[in-house]
């Protein structure tokens, strides 16, 4: 690995070449060059291909070296054996990106053309994102290398969310849910089976990148162990930094060896070190989407008491079971607050900690239940709208937006998502109130939050 | 409890009063008019409420006792003192539905009252569902006593899934999820405070219940432990049963109590008599939509061997992950399986279990991956579709389920929530496969499929 050179010029490269360019619509080397020019990229893009002289009327050029000029990032989308020739033969480029499966992952054959690849990217001072991979989505430097096209994979807006992942599909999956919710992102990284750059070089850059607000990472294996633990550090003073370890049983290990040839390693060693440099982590593709979603708007907070207002009990018990199998704490209310509750609530409220509102709430009830819960030590609140109840109204979102300013807490909203509630749950989000859909989705979130303190 | 006493009248009453009855639209009493109205109730309605002789037309008694005929269900819509008075007075009626609360959840002077009700009902031979519940929705007999207006909460249309539940809440929820799914329901029973019908009474009559397929159930706490067991056990011969066991820790134990006065015991003692029973336990709310999103469509399985065939491979992984999270055995193909797969499968497909056909996949080789894996011994499939893959096509729902129909195994689809796989995912719901949006809501699924045997 060629440890401290800089990657900063794969998020604003001076000219991109794609090498294996194609005529053809639908070939994964010709969807890149079309989101190239979707996502606006500013720089010069070189096609290279020595079967067409152009292609759309663009010039392409036999081999890179004949390119005069020198390449940022090269996207390499051809077969494996093809990528050592290439690589060997080129002297003008500073980093490359092999998309190209065929290496570690398929078994023996691939793991030597996969360390020749390695010898010849270090010989060379070639930094290499793949083999095996989508590469980058940057929505700052607007670069967009994933060969799926927009139709099938939604590219999400500009904002803080940065992701690094060794899958390819987990980085389309958030992708497409990130641009579904209208979250955006700043910089998504898919490096594959990582002969070079991994996740602790990624880290390094987006530790320092003021684009990037939060940092979300889908891990088979570490690169670096060490270094990582190091360079995590830092980055979690700065900024939240999410984690999904994969491949933590039987089963999922060997997959894991199958798909990036990974060595996931023990589970519980992961844990202890993400825990020591101040990573949350969280649990597979749901706890990512959560935490993605609630870090879009909210940091991290420093306790783990929860409130949880309900205006329906069953649901009530279900996230205070949720949350505690989460490591909050769903902590009592003082004698005083319960006290005041009582006396400012319908006489039917169950003035504990779910304070259960039922279905004969008022908005104006909500106010007062987090108006005077507020008044204990809480970290994160969670609000339940089940609106069964029929006197809650659309005005809802207003009133506990002022709530949400006067306190400064976390506020997350747990709405079922039905036709009518995907209506209510848009009023929320546009008072900046995260909605989630479902008990266990709200809690997974607010653990994130809390994730410091678990 | 008035053991033993046939509770079949409330699921087909000639008869149905509402006591409380009002002209004002939006008042509990008159959205459960409207609704009786609306899911065209077919039998007789009679409105009681003394301060009126009319109400919209329709003649409105001063009391139960002056309506000339024998009534099978009274709706009780009045404060918790009034049910007391009234059911002391009322002798022509088999059983009623106590929607108001104000009884033991909120306290002392609310269980005396809830006693007396109680002591009432056995006395006089009145059965009584509730109180402080919604009562019964039947799409089978036409029956809505949910007092929330369709606009909010949307009503299932009639199927096989008949559910129980202490929360009312948790019955709008997994109502709304139905309907919202176009999933078809038999039955729904909110008993809250369950002062006399409860879990057992109303299993025992689904049991034998022809418009019952599947019975899910949400308990705080159990009626009657021993008879459950052995009703239970005796159901479960016949159709499948869910639950989902809420107030397991400290903060859900004392929800439950504030909620429906329930004392919900030791978890394990419930874990314990759930096995002995035959039932299915998922985990909180999403457990259970997607159990009753599965069971809508399959019948569980005798093993727990599941079959994992992706075009991701982090997806892949994270799927093998979370099915060994629930006991499921990701069990390796055989040698000659393996020898056959790389035989006919693109070199860089990961012949193992997941199967992971990577990026590169067409239509076809999902079927040679389903044919060939499945000669090896599996319980249930679930297969990745990420349409990231640019080869396939929305013919592959038609192909997979010839695969389906030739094996009769469980295929379940995996596909990321976005709005062009909702598109996709209806060709394969139409085609008989029920789709689950994240790794972990598939594995869940498959997970209560091989209930018996985790």
């Amino acid at each position: 690995m060629s440890i401290g050179t800089d990657i900063n010029f794969f998020f604003s490269p001076q000219s991109i070449a794609i090498v294996g360019a194609s005529p053809t619509p639908g070939k994964p080397s010709h969807v890149i060059l079309e989101n190239l020019k979707r996502i606006g990229y500013p720089g010069a893009i070189y096609l290279v291909n020595p079967n067409y002289a152009s292609i759309n009327g663009s010039k392409c050029y036999r081999s890179l070296n004949e390119i005069q000029d020198n390449v940022d990032v090269a996207i390499f989308v051809l077969p494996a054996p093809t990528v050592i020739e290439i690589m060997e033969r080129t002297e003008n480029v500073k980093g490359v990106i092999i998309v190209s499966a065929g290496f570690k992952e398929t078994g023996y054959a691939g793991t030597k053309l996969e360390e020749e690849l390695k010898e010849i990217g270090e010989r060379k001072g070639i930094r290499i994102i793949g083999p095996n991979c989508l590469g980058i989505y940057d929505a700052v430097s607007r670069i967009d290398t994933f060969f799926t096209p927009e139709e099938r994979v939604r590219r999400p807006k500009r904002g803080g969310l940065s992701i690094l992942t060794q899958s390819g599909s987990f980085a389309e999956l958030i992708m497409d849910e990130m641009a579904s919710k209208d979250i955006g992102v700043a910089r998504i990284v898919s490096y594959g089976n990582r002969v070079d750059v991994g996740e602790t070089d990624c880290l390094k850059f987006l530790m320092d990148d003021e684009a990037t607000k939060v940092v979300a990472l889908y891990m088979e294996s570490v690169d670096d162990g060490r270094r990582f633990v190091d360079v995590a550090s830092r980055c979690t003073k700065k900024k939240p930094v999410v984690v999904v370890k994969v491949g933590k049983r039987e089963a999922g290990v060997h997959a894991a060896r199958s798909h990036t040839g990974a060595i996931s390693g023990r589970y519980e060693i992961y844990r202890a070190a993400f825990k020591k440099a101040g990573i949350v982590e969280v649990n597979g593709y749901e706890g990512l989407k959560d935490a993605c979603k609630v870090l879009n708007t909210y940091d991290l907070v420093e306790g783990n008491r929860v409130l949880i207002v309900t205006d329906g009990g069953g649901v009530g018990v279900s996230m205070a079971d949720a949350c505690e199998d989460l490591g909050l704490a769903v902590s009592e209310l003082s004698e005083e607050t319960i006290k005041r509750l009582s006396a400012k609530l319908l006489g039917f409220s169950a003035t504990g900690n779910p304070i259960d509102l039922t279905g004969s709430v008022t908005d104006k009830d909500y106010v007062t239940a987090l108006e005077e819960g507020l008044r204990d030590e809480f970290d994160v609140v969670i609000i339940t709208v089940l609106w069964g109840a029929p006197e809650i109204t659309e005005t809802l979102a207003d009133k506990l937006k002022e709530v949400k300013n006067s306190y400064n807490k976390p506020l997350l909203i747990c709405t079922p998502s039905s036709e009518f509630t995907l209506r209510m749950a848009q009023c929320f989000e546009e008072n900046g109130m995260p909605v989630f859909f479902t008990p266990e989705s709200a809690a997974r979130a607010a653990a994130v939050l809390a994730g410091r303190k678990r």
